[in-house]
């Protein structure tokens, strides 16, 4: 069965990677998978959460937010409502986590570094992009502190990377858009670093639950995805 | 490796079912596993979210609170801080869309029913004792309003239940305690329906990334363990 | 006139203490009073309120909040409303003024013990149950602490209990239950010390002012009921 | 032992009342006492709460605020804080309830009174003081919907007026100023209708827990006052 | 065309000032321009913005609120809401910048003085009022000062006041009242210092664009206004 | 006095327009003036204020917002403050307000316009790069919209276009960058529309007053600044 936009199975959307896409932060980064466009910008602060004070060791953290037309239909702006919503705050505990699953937290010094990964246009995807794209960001960030001395050497032990996976009609689709995304019977995003190892697996039954054989076949297609994800971060950081 | 509590390592913790713990409530349920204990109640509210109004269809939604010293250290109410967690929303979400994954919610009429859980003291494992209570709730609830002609017939396709896994030094623990989560190197959390299909999968690395292996292995266990838990529930309605 | 439940005017419902029902608090206690339900923890924080920095002296303080369905329709969270009640805050500054009333602020140290009462179960009295199981709670605190070496002496100089006593078609009633305090004329909380001298009393006329002949009726039969509730509150620590 | 100012211990301080003080209200009061100066309007609304909605029965409210140089030191604005003050909750409740309780809401049609009380000066006794004006400022803007024929007769059933009393070093002293306020040991207010019923009593031990004799004591004090406030509220409105 | 209320175009509405309005603070004053009523007061906080933190410069801030009755219909309260209105914060900076630039804040000490502008009656113009009035409260508070050692010298450079003017119908008219401003077809604010030179220009086509000519009047007319506004001021500080 | 970045005074920073920059929108446009980028979007609703109900004519509003990192330093997120900032506020009613005055809010029928303006990279000029490249948007939306049968005419009834100008020692300078910027003496915005009448005139003294002569060789520059950009806005809509 052909996709809608005439991709194979397993086939990623094509990516774009544009760095230094906001000039004042110490890294940064407009990842587009797609039509997925999220920027993302890193930046440090000399402060760490309270539970870390005085241990010397930094923190990684991300928040994550669309602009309000990002969706086909307008979303009301978190600031107005008062709050964050429960998806962009669960989002934003996955982007966290996940880059600081491959960060030496101990060679960040008492320093926290915010990775804000912000969709400027959502085509699905874009959690699992913000992740691709934040380590990109941290990456440069990094590097860029590296050669000025604030830091020692690179934190970042490994590479990470996600993808989402869509099951339609009993077809598994890598790296879903957003009509695909809609109509799935079950949808996951896995986190892997580049060891080949999971960080993260999550799959949720949105209209049909699945099989164990089902959820193999999800994770080796997004094996094949991210270890191709890992290629796209090693080009865009070889020439810094 | 014997654990901390004595269990091998695929046992459960005892399970103690108190139904109808909130006398108010349309349907409740105390569930105690191990030393964790979560109430649960079920209100039936004549609304339903607006994107449901003139439809037909109802809605089931869950929310999610602990009291403030059911954890080891006080934690501050979310009324006081003025929002909720992101942890909080993070189950709720998880919680709602578990036990809708099993209602046929066009049997519910445009009515809302909202699944209150409350962690009165908690020894880890509260979002998934509050699925697996959850369950019993709703089908207390529904058992009623169907008896009373509120609505034709049980809304419930099937059951749900979830379970949590550890990963602790490499060995694979079913529903850890408290001390076995804290030092775990994985944690997982899985939700199952009656025919032994995954309705949700989360794995998260919280120290070290973990290989398909492993996964494989946490999916035995908790599949097994979910088995037992669909006794138990069958056990505390069987007499309604 | 017999009463709904068969109690004559000036009889107490049924009272049971459950100490030590949240674990890892400092002190706690299960107090159910008829049908009424609420569960008061003590923590222990070393911090105290701006007023107080530096002046060696501690703070008590206490926090209320009903479950949701706690109440015969579900009562919304305050976290979700984003702010606490009127009610729920006057509720729970009388019962932090209350137990100020009888400890030696001066014998804790810089420290903040905050009472967290939890309505379970909702059938009227809840705020004066919560003070006089507030009581056995922060007794057995600070007796633990105490022994520990923490503080140096028993902090609390006296006794507290508190009761309400509702005025139903000219009849002065006891510890009104949920449907006797409903249709009340006029509703009374008296709070007294082990001495028999007041700390609180409050009237309110509901529907029906009330005459100073009534009032010395009410504070009567308050006196004779809150003597019962010492009784019970020293049964419950004598075996500490 | 004289006062602080040279009055009886069973003395009002002088009393000031000026109708019309915010022109845009349907009726407004500024109530001097003393120095404690509150302005009082009352604004009719043409909603109900939702649990009046088509009982054709109405509502009287009261909201209360504190200009920030209301006190001797300035309090922060509650619209900075995001919430209102429990104690501002607790003096509005109070403020509303007993004006209801002289009130025929079934007189009034589904409307809502709203009366505002703001503190331009504080020198103690402002939420009585508010009760007290507030008892004028809807008489009048009664009055005046009365003569347009907005509503067909008077719903004030009775007067309503209230008085702070402090026991200071054993002394009893009826409308305490604010350093009388500051030193008492305890501390009532007392809210009185024009049938010299009790429609609030509220007793605090501050300091000193009190006995009934003193009670006793403070509600003769309380109801005297009360009569001579009463006279003044004549006064007032008499040329209307 | 003669005005509603019979002024010539270029003339003030009668202008009331009473200092010591309230009496707890630094320096208060009333404003009374025509029905216009302003209560400002003036606090000194022994605390400075966190950017002036170890600088020995101060701060000058003005906050702005209305009694919910103030206006023609009643305005609910920003507490209420849970958030200031922008309307209310664009005044409130205005006011604040408008202090601050005849200010010397290295001549206040590390703290900060707040101005609080609180509307008891809203008849157009409580802005330009709000400055007006400020300054002058400002004044009293510096020179209490000044004499009680707490700072050296007078930190106001030269004076500052404010004025509106509004364009009806083609006519340019100085300082309108409720009816003229909500008729206009554009809208100004002046803020002026001691030198003629102006701090603040504000200009709005509410129903009209303006040209340049029709600016030009504007400026004249409200530079004759703040010039007889400076001899009010000078007037109300002459006999401290 | 050369510039920093070379231009004369009256010159402005290059502008590129990018309309469709969010495809799900209306209306909308990327502007790049300078290094300052906003990204603008225009979004139809099917509901009107309050105040327009059942009066068939639409609205115009405009929201603002930056992202974290588009400043030097990163600006916390007004969601997780919880409001809006007073700058955000005042820029945002700003932005709506120009809008509004070019619009024949009649034509709109019962719908509004929220006009997104999201500043993904600020160099000074971001609240009149969001007037200039609203009108675009608008446009393109309107445009849109007339030929989709939706609404009848094209709603604009001349342009509109904004620049900011600032004085800095003595020159006046159009357009200035954030270095500029920050070492103004005074700053200014000055809207206007398509027949060369003032929209909106904002001037305001950051570090010196400035006089009437200053004011008119500002209102020169900006007046020949803004015909420019008016070329400019014709430019990128005449293929449509």
């Amino acid at each position: 069965m052909p996709r809608i936009d005439g991709r194979g199975p397993d086939q990623l959307r094509s990516i774009k990677i544009t760095p230094g896409f906001q000039p004042y932060a110490e890294g940064s980064v407009l990842i587009e998978q797609g039509n997925t466009r999220v920027a993302v910008s890193v930046s440090m602060e000399e402060r760490v959460p309270q539970f870390l004070k005085n241990t010397g060791t930094g923190w990684v953290t991300a928040e994550y937010a669309m602009l309000p037309r990002a969706t086909s239909t307008r979303t009301q702006r978190e600031s107005v409502q008062g709050k964050l919503s429960g998806r962009g705050q669960e989002i934003q505990r996955l982007v966290g986590r996940s880059l600081r699953a491959v960060t030496d937290l101990s060679a960040l010094g008492e320093r926290s570094f915010v990775v804000d990964c912000d969709v400027l246009h959502a085509d699905a995807g874009t959690r699992t992009a913000a992740i691709t794209g934040g380590y990109i960001a941290l990456f440069i960030a990094f590097e860029k502190l590296r050669r000025l001395g604030v830091i020692k050497q690179m934190p970042l032990r490994t590479q990470v990377a996600a993808v989402s996976v869509a099951v339609n009609r009993g077809n598994i689709l890598l790296d879903p858009c957003f009509e695909e995304d809609c109509s799935a019977e079950s949808d996951f995003n896995l986190v892997m670093n580049g060891n080949g190892e999971f960080i993260e697996v999550q799959g949720t039954a949105e209209k049909k639950a699945f099989s164990k054989t089902v959820l193999d076949g999800v994770l080796d297609l997004a094996e094949a995805g991210i270890r191709r994800l890992f290629e796209i971060q090693l080009e865009a950081v070889k020439s810094l």
